[in-house]
């Protein structure tokens, strides 16, 4: 079952690709006057020498630093193998109750996963918001789907030690609040495995990913970096960014590849849209929040509405709520967020593609956009939000 | 049940807005030089001065003219009068079965909601193809889907009468087949409400639409028009078209009513986007079909593709297929069409977004969207259908 989720095995490169594969080999350095990689596999050391070198090194879970974080229970997930690991632990012993450190898209799903097998579950962080990219009122429609479904959220719990208790494990926070569970499940973001990168001398980006321009070329042109442990321009700031996701991470691969192999390669800029599913809402975004818009130097404007999924006196209409941030100097839009039961995810994608296209909300509000009852409203939410704007800029 | 599907009634215009709502007044002439409407109403004649006129006279449902047509039991549906007939009609007998003349996507819909009922349904029409401006092999998919659902589709089937049949209607077609039916629905398109502003000497749109511009202005400019009864310009190929559709026709209302206040309007270009909803299949339009795109001086390009619906390895995953049209010259994106159970309603509008910021195929491949396993591929499938249409361009 986990394994349906490997897309290609390492033999499939080895045998159908002829590419050498070698796996257990753990890179360690990089002598970028000798050109060649050092390290240690289950030979013992080993130097290979290359014209071009590529840094796929992704990125890793963040894990503290707090005692009791190495105690078994405490988990963490990103590779199959922690999956793995996961599913033993709730297989090894009765599980009533998880607590899960951190609040992001991983940790949703966690608690989802975990509710639909009758699991308790507590959600914790230091800071207070839920979703602190998420606009207020669309975070209380996610905050409110997670009570509902039986997820406990503590805002403001800072995990200060895990200590045992019995056979559980208690989760102490800096205020002295405590939750019991049988496994902790931490998931409080990710960070680049740029440290290779890093101790060769490259140039680093954002949150210390490895900076790359548009051909994956790191400050060193005969090394390229794709992937998780890749930066990126912002199509809306033109400044560079971190967003590690799955299809800017494909797409760098793809990128570096042809350039090695000669082929014209301008990577394109990201606007950082995202989706994930919690439950049964959908939560998206793409471009920037309204705090990251001044930060970046423009001046945000915002505006939140809701509207029915569907058309007017359709059945089954549900609610869906979208943020949208634009420039008041410029009357660009900069960035949207949706939350809804339906619709929401590939809705995003039109304020993505207007963002890439640098629209002013303006034009983004007379686009012409595809209606029918069971679909949407005849004036799209997205439509509405931008109308709204507008009075605004 | 029907009533709950009219936005607004007259008497809130009446009482609430303070506006004088003659209906059951039929608008017969317009002497553009005293500024006279002309006509007639219960009380007889009425001539009622103005200083600017909105001709906003709609659509009306094409009836063909052959013999037979205006026996009972055959109907068309545009107006909530013509739904509460035919609701009516299928009260008074028992319809065990219901010839469609026409396959566009009203007659879709209806088909929809006759098998619903259990009610026999065929649908018929001259020309060979089910959708023509739709793709082959997306026509299969839909094609597939109303067989499977239990509706005959009958193309090349002429209609050259309808005679009775005893309580029943006999379909006539011009090359000897009949079929026979309780209730025949002619749904073969509609064509705009322009005879007044014709004979008033006003410019023509496409199909005998309403030419107006960008302040909805006819070529008389005290005489605007809005609505399904007028044109449009389209923002792939620059040209006048008609494609009444409710958003647009919601637009050009609000627009005319701005420019009679004198706030400054400027009514964007179309691109065509679309959506109907056909048993369990969405089905959308935006841009140019590959012969519009030949028509209009560009040299198309096209590319079908399908894949799933979600990622690999998610359950529940359905085909998606999207075709896609770019042009060999500027490389430009002219339209797409997409066939799914799932993600098409929403998707096409990113498209939509390409089209009005006039992306080329290569822009558009390269758009950062949302991705989350329940939603879509990596990849999304507007993404995997560009990059295969980049190789042709």
């Amino acid at each position: 079952m986990i394994d349906d989720l490997v897309v290609r095995q390492a033999d499939v490169f080895r045998n159908k690709m002829g590419i050498e594969v070698l796996t257990d080999h753990r890179a360690e350095g990089i002598d970028r006057v000798g050109r060649v990689v050092t390290g240690k596999g289950p030979q013992g050391v080993f130097a290979i020498p290359y014209d071009h070198l590529l840094v796929a090194t992704g990125a890793t879970p963040i894990m503290p630093r707090q005692p009791g974080w190495d105690r078994p229970g405490v988990m963490v997930l990103k590779s199959l193998d922690d999956g793995r690991r996961i599913k033993a632990f709730l297989a090894s012993r009765p599980v009533r109750s998880v607590v899960i450190v951190g609040m992001g898209y991983i940790g949703m799903e966690m608690a989802e996963a975990l509710r639909a097998q009758d699991i308790a579950v507590a959600m914790v962080k230091p800071r207070p918001a839920l979703l602190p990219w998420l606009a207020s009122e669309l975070v209380e429609t996610v905050s409110a789907t997670l009570e509902k479904a039986g997820v406990a959220i503590h805002t403001g719990f800072d995990v200060a030690q895990i200590v045992d208790d019995g056979d559980r494990l208690q989760v102490m926070a800096a205020a002295g609040a405590s939750l019991t569970a049988d496994m902790v499940l931490v998931a409080v973001g990710v960070r680049p495995n740029s440290d290779l990168a890093a101790a060769a001398g490259l140039a680093l980006g954002p949150d210390r990913s490895i900076a790359i321009d548009a051909q994956t070329r790191t400050s060193d042109p005969a090394i390229r970096a794709a992937g998780d442990c890749a930066d990126a321009f912002h199509a809306v700031t033109g400044q560079r960014t971190w967003i590690p996701l799955a299809l800017r991470a494909n797409r760098t691969g793809w990128a570096a590849a042809d350039d090695v192999c000669g082929k014209p390669v301008t990577l394109p800029a990201v606007v950082g849209s995202a989706v994930f599913k919690v439950f049964e809402l959908g939560v998206a975004r793409t471009g920037l929040t309204a705090k990251e818009a001044a930060d970046a130097g423009f001046e945000p404007a915002t505006v939140t509405i809701h509207t029915a999924s569907r058309a007017h006196a359709h059945p089954g209409a549900s609610r869906i709520q979208v943020h949208l941030v634009g420039d008041k100097g410029s009357g660009r839009l900069l960035g949207a967020q949706m939350v809804g039961r339906e619709g929401v995810a590939h809705r995003i994608n039109t304020a993505a593609a207007a963002l890439h296209a640098q629209m002013t909300v303006e034009q983004f509000s007379q686009m012409d956009m595809a209606y029918a009852p069971p679909y949407g409203p005849a004036w799209d939410p997205l439509l509405v939000a931008a109308n709204q704007l507008i009075k605004t800029l």
